[in-house]
């Protein structure tokens, strides 16, 4: 068994927050996912992020508002996931004045699936 | 995006505790892991647990006791995730009298390996 915490990580500063990436922990190597500690400080917010992989963003402490383009802004407190698909724009905001929020984000490229509006052959 | 979250979530009884599986969300077969919420309630215990899946548990609320056979027992408060083995045989305890204990259980067989112990053809 391993413990995993954001105290104790490694943070960078990314996408104008504090990013903890799990790649420092030789396990992150055996998960079918990339994951990063994401830590929004009191008043603060995330630049806006779009990628190719969906997300699973889990809030662990604190309570985000997920703003996410033609989507609006949802109110995700501690213990909620909120599945965000590829090319998603979205925002992460923490507008407490004084709680600090931690996500843990999850993220993969989705499967391909067979493109049933592609030209087929005639037969 | 869509939210998830345990207080809205089916809830069954299974392994001594109530279990919200993600195959009730229609977006779970998206994930490249399975996934439940594992609600145990105050001074409560799961079951011991032990399967060939690796585990990823976050503690989403309250404090959990992990107690891994042969591993001593860990306490993971909120926020902290940990990544169990597979075949660990594993409990969870909630040791708080008052407060109740989510965990976000998530879980995928491992890649199968190339097991460099097996016999070799002699050259």
């Amino acid at each position: 068994m391993r413990t995993l915490s954001s105290d104790s990580a490694e943070l960078t500063e990314e996408y104008g927050i504090r990013i903890g990436r799990w790649a420092q922990y030789a396990e992150a190597a055996s998960l079918p996912f990339g994951a990063m500690w994401c830590m929004v400080g009191p008043g603060s917010s995330s630049v806006q992020d779009c990628h190719p992989e969906m997300e699973l963003a889990v809030v662990v402490s604190g309570q985000a508002a997920f703003e996410v383009e033609g989507a609006g802004t949802t109110v995700a407190p501690t213990g909620t996931a909120v599945l965000l698909d590829p090319q998603e724009r979205h925002v992460i905001h923490n507008r407490s004045e004084a709680e600090p929020l931690t996500v843990l984000s999850l993220y993969w490229l989705p499967a391909p699936v067979a493109d049933d509006s592609a030209p087929r052959e005639r037969s």
